[in-house]
């Protein structure tokens, strides 16, 4: 018996030690170049799963919060939710003939981008409303997977589902195996991302937060759906952030990743006046060349307030052209 | 070599042994009585965990809904969360002296739950209003566990939190053993469930689907807090539960629990139309020693639709008094 123990004892020895040469091989967040955004992150991630610590936080309060345009995946020129509306208009075109005559559809049916984007919020929302509603919730997702089967990117001319920053998904990884729980938290439409994000980024549906229209419980021919009605619900933006992560995840995030100005709340909801250590992260687009370069006069994805604060609150800023080694997989 | 193989294969096997046999003796549903409920309820989870059958269900996907008043708990004479509402309106009758001749809050003052009863939904919403808003959601979260600490439903002599019904709380762990994902989908407020929910049920925050008031972000001497406004948001309740299932969950669920009428649109969401094996329950109060009796005439948890569609749509209709051993812990 005291050998078979031994011989026990060995064989586990060899196996954890197998684990801890494997692991110590493996750098998590490959495609990020050393330095302080990479450093800053895995010694918050240490801090909070190493029970010897004060910083410990038990697995179930890891509740990590990411914004998507702009910080999982590229959201210029325009968000692309916009593109996929815009596709829509020219689908539905021959249905719609008063939209000749009719902004910001005649716009979308023309090119001309310049009256679009000067029908402005206003704009967007009837756009959104004309093209986003009126079918049901499963109609919907069935429209939107099969757009992104086929659909490019205008000018990168690539499938938007390639169009994901790699440092990112190692990011999401590296947080899932150390249980945190990942939630996207997004001004984009809620069941827009829910078809393709565990596929593209491993979060299920139930951990996408995002803007909606109102839906209607219905029974067509004794089947239950949910109609989309052209009326907005929630817009999960700005101050509507801290309040939608409150809705869906009722615990406040540890680690919270943003870009822009739409995101300052959502950062300063996660770490202004905690006693325990939290991280806030921002994806400051650098890079001209490999992907876009913009900032505090930007349209779309503008980072002007939220720069101006992550010093004093002691956010982390990811420039993407020193730190990032890749951006696209 | 050969012979370590060996040895290490027979410690294989004696380990998954032990843990068969371990399982064998477990019955996962104790307080229930052999019966078709019981014998409905295990048919279907090991159905859908079996990867050989055809019924397979993978564990992202088996999502378990269950409406908490009168399912989880009691909710006779009247909901515990309108003790609450009539507890917090005591507290604050100080700094309200106008309660003393406004309706609803006069009555609760007064003790007449007649004239209480005669106010109707529009009473009962006026009452939430005064009570549950005007403080940060972290402060509400305060308030409801302070209560629960202390509060005794006023006939039954108990803590609420003690009013749990032992059968679905040994139901809850059966399921998530089996790795499913258990939701609350109530008309009770989600805040007010939140602070307790995971104690008592095992189900986390993030997993409470409830009504709601609007709340506002702003910054408290630059401290972020969530303001709780005097403004329905969303009644989580009858055709707004598929509404809010889809909200925070996104996925339909394959097993759903109720016990009234505001259950019977969930209960068509789960199952009606259905091409894959679903599960709805009932919990049908029949047991006027151990707990209460009523359905269709009940003021509080009527049972009536919901019941007459039970047969039809192949529910499974639970009599507590036959086949549960137990109602509390």
């Amino acid at each position: 018996m005291y050998k078979l123990n031994k011989l026990f004892l060995a064989l586990l020895f060899l196996f954890y030690s197998c684990i801890n040469c494997a692991w110590a091989k493996n750098d998590p967040l490959l495609s990020w170049n050393e330095g302080s955004s990479k450093s800053a992150i895995i010694a918050f991630v240490q801090a909070v799963t190493d029970k010897s610590t004060p910083d410990y936080v038990r697995p179930g309060e890891r509740i990590a919060v990411f914004d998507n345009d702009g910080t999982l995946w590229s959201e210029q020129p325009v968000y692309f939710q916009l593109y996929f509306a815009m596709d829509r208009v020219k689908e539905l075109a021959a249905d719609h003939p008063e939209w000749k005559h009719q902004q910001p559809f005649q716009a979308v049916l023309e090119g001309d981008m310049e009256t679009l984007a000067a029908s402005g919020k206003e704009g967007l929302i009837q756009l959104i409303m004309g093209t986003h509603a009126g079918m049901t919730s499963d109609g919907f997702t069935d429209i939107v997977k099969k757009w992104l089967q086929t659909a490019k990117h205008p000018t990168l001319k690539k499938p938007y589902t390639e169009l994901v920053f790699k440092p990112m998904l190692e990011l999401l990884d590296y947080l899932r195996k150390n249980d945190f729980k990942n939630y996207i938290v997004s001004g984009g439409g809620i069941e827009f991302m829910r078809p393709w994000s565990e596929e593209i980024y491993g979060i299920p549906p139930e951990q996408v937060v995002g803007s909606s229209i109102v839906t209607i419980f219905e029974l067509h021919d004794g089947k239950p759906v949910l109609v989309r009605e052209p009326k907005v619900n929630f817009i999960d933006d700005k101050a509507g952030k801290p309040v939608g992560i409150n809705q869906h995840i009722g615990r406040r995030p540890i680690f919270a990743f943003g870009n822009s100005d739409g995101d300052l709340q959502m950062l300063q909801y996660t770490t202004l006046g905690a006693t325990a250590k939290r991280f806030a992260g921002i994806v400051h687009h650098t890079d001209e060349i490999r992907e876009f370069s913009y900032d505090r006069d930007s349209h779309i994805g503008r980072l002007d307030k939220a720069l101006s604060e992550a010093d004093s609150s002691g956010w982390t800023v990811v420039d993407m052209k020193k730190e990032w080694k890749v951006i696209y997989p």
